[in-house]
């Protein structure tokens, strides 16, 4: 069976070909080949199967025929421009988020049998703010255009499922920490800085009080998700192919209080409460807290604690990070 | 100010365009003028403004540049490839009722002013069957593909009007009955047939048991509700911008009764039930029933009774579907 990692060489991407790589197989199926597809080619990898990394754009038919090949078992569509972007470039979100995956509906058309597409939603297709507890059934009002996009991408591949074009999931990922690399436009950057600065030895701000609520889940649990997703049996999703994963409601102090756990009281005092009402007016909107009794009925794990996932980070990712950031 | 009727060479394109021409005015405006486009041109009218006609396709940005002036206030974007041709032909779909609605919103964004847009969404946006209740903030799970595509019109509509590119107002029709014209292939179509076909002194048959309830509204109501879309404030709408406007649950039963009020026991019995188990399994998925409560508190009219619905028909479209179907 091959593998196709839409947006392969972004942060989710990456992450997810080195577990593939590390498992070797993909739900007790091996894994004949992998293609790494991303707007630059993505960076090598080694693997005891053969892994191709190809530049090109979503928009092009022809690479993407390439990219997904005729014995595509499974897709994960991970291609995105992400929220900053998607408001600043309304025109290139919808390119991208909405016809990206339109075009990949298209490709798998033309497959012979319907792979499984994982596909990762957001939280960002909810509104609700910092009270919501957001079931399963709750409708999707985005507040942004990333948002809009997500919900539509969804109706789309849930339209495609059931027409057997494909056999889509489509996960809502919270916002994932802690992202590597630096700090970053999109309005949630404080969510990771506050954990990964410190951790580097810098100082940081949060633009929000400490009782700020965020729903997060780890880059090492939306893995996991992404993996059940690409194997589980999607009988049970019915029309429905989006699912709320089980991640966590986490406070800024919360979240201070495991990188002290972690990384002592030195790390915390690196991080200074800054309000900014103009990130505070964009986060607020976000919701804090789901329901996801439906994702755990489906088997999709429950999150690990905070501490853990500091330390996740600190063992895999810190150095890397270092590295990057270093002056050269 | 300019009025445009994307779609209005068809069934309520024509009667809005009718009632836009008798009122003369729309919300205390007066009228300079109306565009009717539909992919053949619809047929000219008589009205105390000027009315172009025009040929041309969604897809067409300059025919649709022509079609939406710079002194455009309001656009009626009914253009759409209906629900068994969007299900018959996937790729027609997609690029009328969703690329087409995306080439509404770009035009949009040259105004110099963002024009109102009242949009026809439909009750095949969501499922639930006989016994629901569909209330406002319900989840939109399609059964078929016409319904995701205006699903995610809805969605494109809604970021539209947040990013200021135009200000929609959504209306989720219910199946509009008594269509004029003939019999065709729509899963619905017996809706009407069992009124009108009577009415014309012809035969016909329920596919469905007399018990079987629909969630329906008459053209009248769709027209005046189109009407309060284009002229209500939107403010209350918030990020939301679709409505499940205040149809009616009505039986065959009931809808046979009516036709006997109106028409005699003769009429009533020119209607067979044959069951049908094709067109059964299709429409047993649609709900029939919603709560409205939003959209009456918007001011959406209540619908009229039954009784009022067949007479109207026999007032308005019964002769004009006569001739139609009068053998040349
Ligand atoms: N990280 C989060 O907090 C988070 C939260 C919710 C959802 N998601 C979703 O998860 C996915 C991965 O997120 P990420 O954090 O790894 O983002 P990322 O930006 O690191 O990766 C996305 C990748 O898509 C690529 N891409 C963009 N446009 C493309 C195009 N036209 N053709 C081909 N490739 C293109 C980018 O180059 C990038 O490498 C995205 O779909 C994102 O929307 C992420
Ligand atoms: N009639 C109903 O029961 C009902 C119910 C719910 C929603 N709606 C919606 O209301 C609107 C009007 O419905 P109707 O019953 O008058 O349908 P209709 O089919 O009579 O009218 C739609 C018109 O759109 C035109 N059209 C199709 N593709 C086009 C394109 N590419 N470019 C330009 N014009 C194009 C058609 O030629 C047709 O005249 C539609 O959007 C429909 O989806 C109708």
């Amino acid at each position: 069976m091959h593998i196709t990692i839409l947006g392969g060489g972004g942060f989710l991407g990456r992450k997810l070909a080195q577990r593939l790589v590390a498992d070797g197989a993909l739900g007790g199926r091996a894994i004949s080949g992998m293609t790494l597809f991303d707007l630059a080619a993505p960076a090598p990898l080694d693997a005891p199967f053969p892994v191709r990394t190809q530049a090109g754009d979503l928009g092009d038919a022809v690479a993407l025929a390439i990219a997904i090949p005729e014995d595509t078992g499974v897709i994960f569509h991970l291609a995105a421009v992400v929220s900053a972007a998607a408001e600043a470039d309304y025109d290139l979100g919808v390119r991208v988020n909405l016809l990206g995956t339109l075009a990949v509906v298209n490709r798998c058309r033309a497959l012979p049998a319907a792979p499984r597409a994982v596909f990762p939603s957001s939280v960002a297709s909810f509104g609700g703010g910092q009270d919501a507890r957001v079931a399963d059934d709750a409708r999707q009002v985005p507040t942004n255009s990333y948002g809009a996009q997500k919900a539509m991408a969804e109706l789309l591949l849930a339209d495609a499922s059931r027409r057997g074009f494909l056999d889509a999931a489509c996960i809502r990922l919270p916002t994932v920490v802690v992202r590597p690399g630096r700090p970053n436009k999109a309005a949630s950057s404080f969510a990771s800085a506050i954990l990964r600065e410190p951790l580097l030895g810098l100082a940081t701000n949060s633009p929000v009080f400490p009782d700020f609520r965020l729903w997060i889940c780890s880059p090492r649990s939306a893995t996991g998700w992404f993996l059940h997703a690409a194997t589980m049996d999607t009988a049970p999703l019915g029309l429905e192919r989006g699912v709320n994963p089980p991640g966590m409601t986490a406070s800024v102090a919360e979240m201070l209080d495991a990188l002290e756990r972690v990384a002592g009281i030195e790390a915390r005092r690196l991080v200074q409460i800054v309000p900014d009402t103009v990130v505070q007016d964009i986060v607020r909107g976000w919701p804090s807290g789901f329901v996801p009794d439906r994702a755990l009925a489906l088997g999709f794990a429950p999150h690990e604690s905070l501490d853990e996932v500091v330390r996740a980070f600190v063992a895999e990712d810190l150095e890397a990070t270092r590295a990057e950031r270093a002056p050269v």
